[in-house]
């Protein structure tokens, strides 16, 4: 593991390094991403297999000087969670300066009102945890989400399609939330470990034709599991440059949310957020840094120690 | 259990008989429930906590010479259901004559040019599993899977709200859905599992008031767990001979359903209707056979001996 780990942490280091020579020291991401006509007119769809490699707005790129907290979608999305629960997620989130936090649609609201003007992004959910409702329905679901203030939309792709082989069904579903974000960041949740590789590479193609933003891992409710630094590795391949990745499901110690960065993941789901900030401190370090700490992490890391005794939402 | 068993079966046996001496011998249900402007006026919200007696249109109400099969809501819920499985429930659906299928919406279409004309009603769910989406998106998902073709709309209540003790928000929630079905058949999942007593009652009466249909315990999705014969039978005393009850999640074997339809559930809903039918037979027999036909029914009962190899979903 620690070997795999190193050699992964390597791999990143020259990957960013040949990125920077062509593409600039990356530029720190917008936190909101703006409404541009180009996702409206979703020229992927009109063409498809024609795909700019240019990062499309509101994916943020993390090169160097990252704090954890930048990777964090601090999530709570358990059905029985409180207005209290919701209000203390913000209250960290807040505090320890996440990416977002990451909601049901219910609470968006009330997210939205304490995280004003934090640069803490409202993350929700749309056909959650299944994929399985109607497109018309996840269209709508974004919409709602996008007025009560969430600027990022996470949803779950239509696996019996995948699975039945209906490719376009599974393309106009994801452009239809797409077009409702209304240039808001969309992530593709491709429940990856229900997926064969076949199946995650077509997907995150799809995902990237169709003008999302970021291919994610895992809804983690599915019995198959969550994230795997493969599955993360793969979807990476795919969308390249192009697109932001993100590791969800499972991921509850930093050792963990380490080996996901070091795969490719530039975002990653969890509700230990708040322990990976304790144990990996708050930063900012040098990317390669942040990835080589891993390194005999285990006895004096807090959140290592805590283990299985995390839950993931 | 056995004991248990006989005297519930007796308890119901007595219900029923003092019921048709006050309602008439049981009327035929009407398979497709008619939209009615009661249902669009919701009289229950506009003057809260008055709510009548008299059962509302399109809840079945099984009296005498039931078969098995009226009972079963036959199920498929998993979020990579092909489309070639969804198909074989509609088949068997067919054949058996069962209530239903319930299916997500993503499906009912098909589901509904397949069963068009059958008798079998197309139940679908909404807000599903977590009943955390926004009111708003619950009531638009409504209004699509209608106007795909589903005539029951099984709707996740705000589990959420009512572990915050946001009653009005739970009401406001039932109430938008039951609009949006505009008098088509809303049972209302209570993840009974994950309540308290007083939760069930509060939330089963709320269900009542808001002009639900049916009161339903459970999603099969959470990890609290599925029916409970308590559950069902706090439910029934709740709402009285006003609304259907339906048993669901992790009824596997047919002395679970028939342990259920004791206690007072009206629907079942599960994936294992179609050795339940093989071994109960397809009936018709009247309900206190039904019920009795448990006693001793282990070793010669093939869903029985199935037990837990069978599935859920």
């Amino acid at each position: 593991m620690t070997m795999d780990l190193r050699e992964l942490a390597k791999a990143v280091a020259r990957e960013l390094a040949a990125r920077d020579q062509v593409t600039g020291r990356g530029a720190p991401p917008e936190r909101q991403p703006t409404t541009g006509s180009r996702r409206d007119h979703h020229p992927a769809i009109a063409n498809p297999g024609i795909s700019t490699h240019s990062p499309p707005a509101g994916v943020r790129w993390v090169r160097d000087q990252a704090r954890i907290a930048d990777f964090i979608d601090h999530t709570l999305l358990k059905a029985e969670a409180t207005a209290s629960e919701i209000d203390k997620l913000c209250a960290e989130a807040r505090e320890l300066r996440f990416a977002a936090v990451c909601v049901n649609p219910s609470w968006v609201g009330r997210c939205a009102k304490q995280l004003a003007a934090s640069g803490v992004a409202v993350a929700t959910v749309v056909g959650f945890p299944l994929g399985a409702t109607s497109s018309a329905a996840k269209a709508h679901e974004t919409e709602v989400a996008v007025r009560d203030g969430a600027t990022e939309i996470d949803m779950v792709v239509a696996l019996g399609h995948i699975k039945s082989n209906d490719w376009d069904h599974v393309a106009e579903d994801i452009a239809a939330v797409v077009r409702a974000a209304r240039g808001h960041l969309v992530k593709v949740i491709i429940e990856s470990a229900a997926l064969t590789p076949v199946e995650i590479i077509k997907a995150s193609a799809l995902a990237r034709e169709m003008g999302a933003h970021y291919v994610k891992t895992s809804t983690g409710f599915h019995a198959a599991g969550g994230a795997s630094s493969e599955a993360v590795a793969l979807m990476r391949m795919v969308v390249g440059d192009a697109l932001g990745v993100k590791a969800s499901g499972g991921v509850r110690d930093c050792e963990a949310a380490l080996r996901m960065i070091a795969a490719g993941a530039t975002r990653i789901g969890t509700s230990s957020g708040v322990s990976m900030a304790k144990c990996l401190g708050q930063g900012p370090l040098p990317v390669g840094d942040l990835l080589t700490v891993a390194h005999g992490h285990g006895p004096s890391c807090s959140t290592c120690q805590a283990g299985v005794a995390g839950t993931a939402y």
